[in-house]
């Protein structure tokens, strides 16, 4: 038989060869060096066979950041997690243990509960294994065997029970595991295998399931690649949103109300800073502001829509015969209130802008401090439009975007994601090509990257979805622009047309940041907390030196009125002081003293060394910070 | 026996002697003139005795606005009315008819529900009974007679078997109810009785019950003063801000959210000057503006005792294993928000403002439009505080309440209640003397008229509330200042005092506007729309007479950037553009035509004569409009 090469060049091989085989016929250190094979770009075991005609790659331990040989080297991690604490707790169940993104986990029934400081003994163990060295073998067996073999264990037997097609085993020294593959030959790759936390969970993601624990860990195919992984982790964590938020006495979370946060006065100069700047540009740009209810009867809901797509995500209040839901998103609202008048064509565009409170239930284990909450606001709008003004809203939508990458400094963050014409779409390919065509020029107009969701818009245009990466490089979906001629139909949204008769307007749905407390987590991540001056809760800070300089400095403080600023009392040293305005990221601080006085102060820039300047230096040096748009 | 009369002198009597005797023996002027008798405060029968020692007051038909008199007045003629309609509908079963501020009312359940049609039938008989005169006898009888002579009417039964006391009866012509009294001796002081109207009700106001029919009327002890009343009732028509919302495009209701406004751009320029006077005052009067969830578990509000007070006005919402109630009050979310950090005496107060979206569920039937509402949002605060700054703080908040009774042009409207010392109240009689002295001294301090509620103050200080009247001179309650010991103790708040120990902190809630949406209701009634230049929602229109004026007119809108200015486009005749221009209550309008230039525009004012201005003249008269202050 023949396979074919990522060159293209065919090798020929025995009938029933194996990846291995393939290895071994093209060299002996390749073989060595093989870890896995790509066959039609799928992984399988090296030594599972290919058949005739087969497009192979063979992967090896040079192939360390490929996705699925990572995958594959943690997936063995977890069988080897699974095989020490199998030997150090004999009563344990075993559930599942998949690779995930930056590892792997496992999920454990233990009879007693285990703690983090039990990870040691395990790590001990899973060291002792890759030091003795292990090789997986497959078997196939039929599912009454499975049921047999896994009779002491529910969660096996659950899982035999609902699989799909054949059952496969891989077994590793004594320890034998219910799985599909693909699994490494044997455990040499795995250079590095860490240990790194350990959680609840439930069977299935399912709250009304027994609670498991989960043990988190991580692979690499190199100590180098677990170092780097490590360091960028505790990089990460420096600059976590969730971490910084309290430290900075920007914003709490209360057990009281999981997922909402609780925002201080420091983290309302943000969010103010944010809104403030959203209102001004709106009405720059001809949106109205408008204000609609949160609570809608379902029937609404229903009527719109969201009720079938959105329903799960729906907070329901019951009352009497009615049953209300939380309002996820603005859109019924703007049509109901569009709805209100008698509209002509004269009156498009109406934008209609809110930053409502919304809600969504999201599950609890899903929450993640202010970029997965279930309260937010949208910087969100609803534009009713003529076919033709389509165009000219998108491109000022843009202009918009632009704008605000600009003013938050975050273009390197952004990509965008653009949804094209689907399999069952309205309109000829002309017009496809036509709004599709503009989207992508706009997108290179305002130079973002982009990658294209081929065949994922709506049946009725195209979408564009706005992402931007947290510290860890994770891409959170902020914005989107949305074209929409389907629900303002079904909440019977018209106009009279120029031709005298009535039409349905589109409606193009849009939000720019996304969510204001997202956005604010991706800013407070990327900055480190080191905000812009005009973000900054606190934007400068004078330190009397000592009591007697306390009336002084109000003195100053009131003279620097247009900033934000605050007075760190003399309750401590000036040195201790100084280092507090550091932790607190406060971008310039003022030490005022006997020396002081209006003609000379000593200022410090965050990060920067002390100068000298006197008040009026001072206010030329801070004013231009305020970027006179925003 | 004797009885004394209003200026102290004895009246002597024959035992048994009832007040129309005592009237007699005064003169035979005020026998006939007289209607009712006050002994000892209340009003009863002229024809029931009186008892040796009696204080009475003869009122007649000269007390036409006491407001006894005019119940009584009421009171007897929904006997009419119900008189009639039985008369008209003899299978009809008779509910309650009581007398009501400004009028009466009569429940009936009729076999074939009527219509606001069928009064006009119903306002003939009850003339003809006003025209033949009728007399009113009273008679007491057993409960068990009662029962058996209501055998056929479920509602009267069920008012016999839970009546207290003895049971009465009122006979005119040949009808007799069920009633406690007093009642008229005969219908000649009903000088006017006017029915105005039919609704829908339930038995006793539970909506479990039977749907009753209401039909409500009015009467006087004079025609003028009907038609006083009438007249007043078309100007509040005018001016309710129900008719007026919708009318200017400010607001708009929809089934789908009862109870809550859907804020046009126009109405939220109104809303976003009250939001910005407010975070702009409280920035100056040191106020923190937080932000804190909608959504809390319902464990918190039983911790903070709002469960049992306000369980019922929270909407909830189930999930999972926890109860969440949207928030109906800021309170418990700021005293979270006060624990996360530790506290010293040095940083207070601390003062919490906060106008996020609150919700209580009022019936649906008492929702009236902004003024009784589901969804709202306060101007509302929290400042933590120890005992020795309260006075200071309560200060500062009188300070404020007179700023803004300026500032909106509301003093006339407002009057305060003071709540004083209960008697379960904790401190001594002194520190009471003091505190409600202080808030006394500061109601006089801004001349706001007030009342003294004895004995209604909280356990641990007395509170103070804010109210206004609408366009039918109601009083709705506006803001609040109220000082609270107890739900900082309940959550938990406490501070490190100058004795280096902990202690609990004061808590004063305060709302100044209260609801911003009452809040625009009555200044919408207040002001019958034409609300002041700074509030008006657009402050300027500029028509251009024709086509060819369009580009001067936007031109000169441009120039009146800093203003809330619109083009009246020349869709329709100049003099009917002008016509809407005071129809949508906008302050200036500027006339832009071959005739006009920078130099000379043609300015209307509102309800105003048109005068001759340059553009610099319009903008020098226009610029003192917007308070410095404001």
């Amino acid at each position: 038989m023949k396979v074919v090469l990522p060159d293209n060049s065919e090798l020929e091989l025995p009938a029933g060869a194996s990846g291995l085989d393939a290895a071994r016929a093209i060299g002996p250190k390749l073989a060595e060096q093989a870890v896995l094979v790509r066959v039609d770009g799928r992984v399988q075991d090296l030594r599972l066979p290919l058949a005739d005609g087969d497009t192979i790659q063979l992967l090896t331990m040079r192939d360390r950041e490929d996705p699925d040989a990572l995958a594959v080297l943690r997936h063995s991690s977890a069988h080897l997690l699974a095989e020490a604490v199998t030997r150090l707790y004999p009563d344990v169940k075993l559930a599942i243990g998949p690779p995930i993104e930056n590892g792997f986990y496992y999920d454990f029934d233990f009879v007693e509960p285990i703690r983090e400081e039990d990870l040691d003994k395990i790590q001990a163990e899973v060291d002792r294994e890759l030091a003795e060295g292990r090789e997986w073998t497959r078997q196939e067996i039929s599912r009454d065997e499975a049921r047999e073999m896994f009779a002491d264990d529910p969660y096996k037997l659950e899982l035999v029970d609902t699989a799909e097609g054949d059952i496969s085993l891989y077994t590793q020294g004594d320890f034998t595991d219910l799985c599909r593959g693909p699994h490494l030959q044997d455990s040499k790759p795995i250079k590095a295998l860490k240990l790194t936390g350990v959680a609840g969970a439930y069977w299935r993601g399912d709250s009304n399931n027994p609670q498991l624990t989960r043990i988190y860990g991580t692979a690499f195919y190199s100590r180098e690649d677990l170092e780097a992984h490590l360091e960028k982790l505790e990089l990460a964590r420096a600059r976590d949103h969730r971490r910084l938020g309290p430290q900075l006495d920007l914003f709490h979370m209360s057990e009281y109300s999981p997922g909402s946060a609780l925002w201080t006065a420091k983290g309302m100069a943000i969010y103010n800073a944010l809104e403030d700047l959203r209102r001004r540009e709106n009405a720059r740009r001809g949106y109205s502001e408008v204000k609609t209810p949160l609570m809608w009867d379902v029937e609404l809901w229903k009527r719109s829509g969201h009720w079938e797509k959105y329903g799960e995500n729906l907070f329901r209040i019951e009352h009497g015969e009615s049953t209300y839901g939380l309002k996820p998103m603005n859109c019924p609202g703007h049509m109901l209130l569009f709805n209100t008048q008698l509209r002509s064509y004269r009156d498009l565009p109406i934008r209609y802008a809110e930053a409502a409170v919304l809600h969504r239930d999201e599950p609890t284990g899903s929450l993640q401090g202010l970029t997965r909450a279930r309260q937010f606001s949208q910087d969100d709008a609803h534009v009713f439009c003529t076919e033709d003004q389509i165009q000219q809203e998108i491109d000022g939508m843009f202009d918009y975007v632009d704008f605000l990458y600009d003013a938050f400094g975050v273009r390197e963050l952004a990509h965008a994601e653009l949804a094209t014409r689907p399999d069952n779409k309205l309109g000829t390919d002309e017009q496809w090509d036509h709004t599709e065509g503009a989207l992508r020029r706009a997108l290179e107009r305002i130079g973002l990257r982009y990658r294209v969701a081929e065949g994922e818009g709506a049946f009725y245009g195209p979408k564009i979805d706005f992402f931007m990466d947290d510290a860890l490089g994770r891409p959170w979906q902020m914005g989107t622009i949305q074209l929409d001629g389907q629900q303002p139909e079904r909440l019977g949204c018209t106009y009279m047309g120029s031709d005298n008769r009535e039409h349905t307007p589109y409606v193009v749905h849009r939000a720019l940041f996304g969510s204001l407390e997202r956005f604010i987590g991706i800013l407070l991540e990327h900055y480190g907390g080191d905000l812009p001056f005009w973000l900054a809760p606190v934007q400068v800070r004078v330190l009397p030196v000592g009591e007697a300089h306390l009336e002084a400095a109000r003195d100053l403080a009131g003279r620097l009125g247009a900033f934000r600023v605050d007075i760190g009392e003399p309750t401590e040293t000036i040195g201790k002081r100084i280092r507090a305005a550091e932790l607190d990221k406060i971008p310039f601080t003022v030490v005022y003293g006997d020396r002081e006085s209006e003609q000379s102060l000593a200022v410090r820039e965050r990060g920067g060394e002390q100068s000298e300047l006197s008040l009026a230096e001072l206010l030329a040096r801070l004013t231009p910070l305020l970027p006179s748009e925003v």
